[in-house]
């Protein structure tokens, strides 16, 4: 991969699509001087709305479709019907080799089905799995599968540790992130049989993860492994869980403030403060959900987010091309796969 | 049950027992007059402590053993050798009738071993699980399983359905308490083959369950519905999640106030409005796992809480059986029977 991505974005996919799309671009490209846009979606509108973004207008280049997938159609739908759709052309152009990276704040489960049919995954890897990042004690960690597979076997997990390895790599810059399973308990004779098959093989001395072990659903925010590791089911609802937990907070922390004249006041000598604490936690900081395991790079931006957002989203593809994300997982997949031929692995 | 409840407890499990346990049994005396206590533990240490508790000695009655089952036990190890320990003579007193509802702080594992093993799991539920209450944005709800049961099937999820919704009647004091099952999406394909399954069953109109459907992460603090139901797997990790979350955000907190002057003097003027948010939240107010599912009351303080937390633990089995919890229970069960057997049920 050279220093200067192709992004394919899909233009129409978003509650606030393709204003948002646009507008996300051209930050993106103010922040990462030099990279290239392939934008897919309907020429008439888009055209008109590009002319308001010189500096993005000058490194795009528009691709016309009427077609777009919505957010109710289901993801069979999706890939049956909607194969001039602007999400699937985004993602063609990336098997094609026209693009590094594809982005999408469309329909997830039809990109899900779309990016999985074009690129397929990637030899070693038997699923794809959704990861994302989110702000812990310690910075920020990744987390996976977040809902792409609920239910996995073991080598279901130890392949999402080795995607989620490069990922952290790749985005947080990370030298030797360190990966935990979650589980129920820290002990070896806690959880299911997946999670404890999983933990034995990653423990393997020659396997390319610094494996932490087990961990717990409160060393997630406490950010104690850099990499969490799980099912889809148990991610997807620890990272629900997560979200809606600090939403309450800030509600009754918001009311707390409302509370008497004296909070109102409080509030307005530490406002700033304040502000500052919700930046550190603002949901666009996070946004871009990334579908690892595939042939190329696939990044889900949130669909009700802002060009903030959105600019986050590309910025994720960004530096997993400029880090390259692909060829880091490769090497990986080659050491795991020597780990487990090797004699003293045998008896695991 | 008659309207004043006698209540075992082991004196000798929790980091702090037994002072912490006789000064929250005597908090509780204050909060619930009539109520009766059955001590277990080394009466030598016990016997000076309770003097200086007069209302709580006149309304215990003290039972010696030497013998208490330590917090590193496995499980198996305390079943068979702790037969004249605390924790095993007061679930004992339960089985034998001499008291509604035992509470203990000490080993979990132990205590649910124990427990099952005594008091037995009640006609037409398979396995016992754990409950608790939380905070949420409407106010609190219940969730199970939190960890006893880390593989569960539609048979188990009902069961739970069913015991959390008594539960919820019992100390919330719900009349029709609403539930939810847990998954990664509110649509009827969504999730494994259990929790499909499980759906299909509770929303049979006969079902004595007022089951509003599937529910996500985030509708757990949001508070969407009373009962919230799930595997052991996934209700361990959520709950610690969530714990986590508002750890994290707590700390966040307060370092946002330490960031300035600006941001001290307005900590100053909101403090007690802080306090009153960080007493909402006060985990001591929902200190209290219950073991639900089987022949007696059953409920696990934290072990590392105060007197407060013991005492709210104590409130919880009180008012499991001043409110009938096992008899709302046993109808229940009766009529989800019932439900399964009429016609209109077969094709389920």
């Amino acid at each position: 991969m050279s220093g200067k991505p192709t992004i394919a974005l899909d233009a129409m996919g978003g509650a606030h699509a393709p204003g948002m799309v646009l507008r996300g671009a051209d930050m993106a490209v103010q922040r990462h001087p030099g990279l290239r846009f392939l934008v897919f979606g309907d020429e008439p509108v888009l055209r008109p709305l590009l002319a308001k973004f010189p500096r993005l207008a000058a490194v795009s280049d528009l691709h016309h479709t009427a077609e777009r997938v919505l957010d109710d159609d289901k993801p069979s739908v999706a890939l049956r019907s909607g194969r001039q759709s602007s999400m699937r052309l985004a993602i063609d152009a990336v098997a094609e080799g026209l693009a590094d990276g594809v982005v999408s704040a469309g329909n997830t489960g039809a990109l899900m089905a779309m990016a999985k049919f074009v690129l397929k995954t990637l030899p070693g890897i038997d699923r794809p799995a959704i990861a994302s990042f989110f702000p812990t004690r310690r910075g920020e960690s990744v987390m996976l599968d977040l809902g792409a597979n609920v239910e996995c076997d073991a080598d279901n997990l130890v392949q999402f540790a080795l995607l989620g390895d490069a990922f952290a790599r790749s985005v947080l810059g990370l030298i030797e992130p360190t990966v935990g399973l979650l589980n129920v308990g820290a002990e070896d004779q806690k959880g299911n049989d997946a999670v404890r098959a999983a933990s034995l093989r990653l423990r393997n001395p020659l396997s390319p993860i610094r494996f932490h072990g087990f961990i717990e659903g409160d060393d997630i925010p406490a950010g104690t492994v850099d990499v969490v590791v799980t099912d889809g089911f148990t991610g997807n609802v620890a990272v629900k869980t997560a979200e809606g937990t600090a939403k309450l907070f800030t509600e009754f922390m918001a009311s707390a403030f409302r509370y008497s004249l004296s909070a109102r006041i409080g509030y307005l000598f530490a406002r700033h403060a304040l502000r500052k604490l919700r930046m550190r936690l603002d949901p666009r900081r996070y946004n871009g959900a990334v579908f690892l395991g595939l042939r190329g790079i696939a990044v889900k931006s949130h669909g009700s987010t802002d060009a903030l957002g959105f600019a986050n989203a590309i910025g994720v593809a960004v530096d997993m091309c400029v880090n390259g994300f692909l060829d880091r997982l490769r090497v990986d997949l080659e050491r795991l796969d020597a780990a487990a031929a090797a004699p003293q692995a045998a008896a695991l």
